[in-house]
């Protein structure tokens, strides 16, 4: 039966229209990498762009490199490249610092553009580093701000006039739930409020598009669909429309108009470059920009359509292998699926060990969640059928009680 | 006559403790880099850990290297290695984000910590980003304060019980004046506040005991005299007395004592770690971590007594060979130095482009300061006597006036 599913899906590979972008990837043939939705894996032009930011540009170029080697703009050259994956336009996005930095800086600037509202909505299930920042900020607002964090489905009742801005994570990181970007951003709008995204498990796995959601502001990381290397940089999206008007509440002299004329007072630079603060790390933006070569030419609904259908193949599979022994906690309406798939099992943290000893890396949840990503870009539709015979293994063999896997903390 | 001065200069070098740390660095034998101060230059150690970090931990080791690489507690383990250079202990000193941003951190963690008191000082020649921020973040304390930036000479009158912190920079970045960490410190303290120290001119090339100087909080950034590449992350120190007292105003889950625990709310982890927001970069860290090498084994008194014989070479040699030429606007006295000097001159920028041009690299400070950093690890001493000869043949032939040379914006 395996070799059956496996001859299908080899069909499958061939037929993939992205087959050939695995080649981008320095990643070993028998290896079954689920775990993109945590960390991409290395391009080849994140190799080599770094050792050419390393060698010829710092090496040789030495300072001169902020001129010569446009290290100046790397931030919006990068952020330009980001734009057309998240249905932004150019000078919309920029990269720089970390995502929950970032959040910090969208949050308190669009808190700063309602100053006559006093509430902040968020997920519950939200990650967990939105909500201290969420938690934190508000008490740098210069007047009362309530953090309230409700589950998703009770939001809505909550939109009344006292409601400056609601924060969401479009995919949640532990369901893989995808929310309707462009539907809660009108509910939010309605309400006279502001709405600010954060993008981390679904830039590079499913089509977004800010504008046609008319969103305000968005944030999301490059570590993991994007592949721009572990701690890459996070990237930021103000609307147009807030674009001179928001400010950023970290000002630095790398955001300034006129950063080399050194003037005593911040006047921000045009666009989003305002909210750059300090020098960035050039090696971080170069493994970044080498890592968006493989999304080049790439047709975000080609993309999405495998996305689609590799995660309705893992699910049909379990379903048909494993029924009743996993608890799928993803949803299988495809319209609210992110780009991962996520079981509950008591024993989920011993089947994820289990699975990468037989080089079928996923990762782990507390308390009970294995969490499986299917970046379009490299897995293959045979990855599906192998990662399922494998689990099948696992379960049927015991080996996720083996005391090898015994439960300690797991790693992003 | 310059026969005679490198003839000295060699032996000098020859007797040099520290002329064999130059290998350490990836710089051309004819190249005269006078501009650490700005950049530091590649080292091979850094080169090797970021191919390491590239290829075996990201390429090879994936997300796992999270933990089989240390990369969880790379951020601290730099920060150790950071400490002996500027007066910390253990568990005191981590790598994190860009300077401004921790300066912001640190500022408003301090103004936390003295709620009753509603003004801070600062140094009007103070760099100008340190001076956005302050701005910024002064609206941020939940209560109002007052930025009063003065000249340094007048900060001491105004140490009234109205200010809640005095935050300077160690080593002014157009004049190489040093502050006297301690005398000042001191006095801050005197009048009930906190002081936060700028170490962006001094750490690498100067000795720093903020211990000694029982400072509060102290930030700096990497890739200056410390090498660390370009962006490299800053650091903040923060003093044993406010570790678990002061409060990171912008939390994140690398700062959590459990991130992987996934709790609601934040909860500090132990020492200066709970500065940390979100991830970091690990190429950036991994580069560092290389540069820092060449520090192992340096005694700082012998880094301080090159560091000074280099410049008083300078300073003498300009005077002896350019006699009313050049405005010396770095102090002559040693305790009032840092390790650049740098002169006045209506032609600045045409002096420094014409040096580039030359092969020696300095820099230009807006509108007439060209200044140049004599980095103790690689610059030599017969690069004090090139460099003078260098500059004396490019005010005598005119080269400065050359209009390739023109005014445009210098970068960093």
């Amino acid at each position: 039966m395996d070799d059956r599913a496996r001859t299908d899906a080899r069909a499958r590979d061939e037929a993939d229209p992205l087959a050939r972008r695995r080649d981008a990837f320095d990643l070993p043939e028998d290896l079954i990498y689920l775990d993109g939705n945590s960390l991409g894996p290395l391009t080849h032009a994140s190799r080599a762009r770094v050792g050419a930011a390393l060698n010829a540009q710092w090496g040789r170029g030495l300072v001169g490199s902020w001129n010569t080697a446009g290290w100046m703009d790397l931030p919006d050259r990068v952020g330009d490249r980001i734009a057309p994956l998240i249905g932004a336009g150019p000078g919309q996005v920029v990269a720089l610092d970390t995502l929950t930095l970032v959040l910090a800086k969208a949050v308190l600037a669009a808190l700063d553009l309602r100053p006559e509202r006093s509430t902040v909505l968020t997920d519950v299930a939200n990650f967990h580093t939105d909500r201290y920042i969420l938690d934190a900020v508000a008490t740098r607002a210069g007047r009362p701000i309530r953090v309230r964090a409700l589950p998703r489905e009770d939001l809505a009742a909550h939109l009344d006039d006292t409601v400056a801005l609601v924060m969401l994570t479009h995919v949640d990181f532990r369901t893989g739930e995808m929310l309707d970007l462009a539907g809660v951003t009108a509910q939010v709008h309605a309400a006279g409020a502001l709405m600010v995204w954060d993008l981390a498990h679904s830039t590079g796995a499913v089509p977004v598009d800010l504008r046609g959601a008319d969103a305000d502001f968005a944030a999301g990381c490059t570590y993991k669909y994007l592949n721009g290397g572990p701690g890459a940089p996070a990237f930021l999206w103000v609307a147009p429309r807030w674009q001179g008007v928001a400010a950023n509440p970290l000002p630095g002299w790398l955001g300034h108009a006129r950063p080399f004329a050194f003037e005593p007072a911040f006047t921000a630079a045009p666009g989003v470059r305002g909210f750059v603060t300090s020098t960035p790390s050039i090696l971080a933006l170069a493994a970044l920009d080498g890592a968006l070569d493989a999304f080049d030419g790439v047709d975000l609904a080609v993309l999405r359509a495998k996305s689609l259908a590799l995660s309705d193949e893992a699910i049909a599979l379990v379903d048909e292998r494993l029924p009743g022994q996993l608890d799928l906690v993803t949803p299988r309406e495809h319209a609210r699926r992110g780009s991962q798939v996520s079981w509950r099992h008591p024993d989920a943290y011993g089947i994820v060990q289990a699975l990468i000893a037989r080089g079928v890396v996923g990762d782990f949840r507390a308390p009970d969640i294995a969490r499986f990503g299917f970046a379009p870009l490299f897995v293959r539709h045979v990855d599906v059928v192998d990662f399922v015979a494998h689990l099948v293994a696992v379960l049927e063999g015991g080996e996720h009680r083996d005391a090898r896997y015994a439960l300690h903390q797991a790693v992003t």
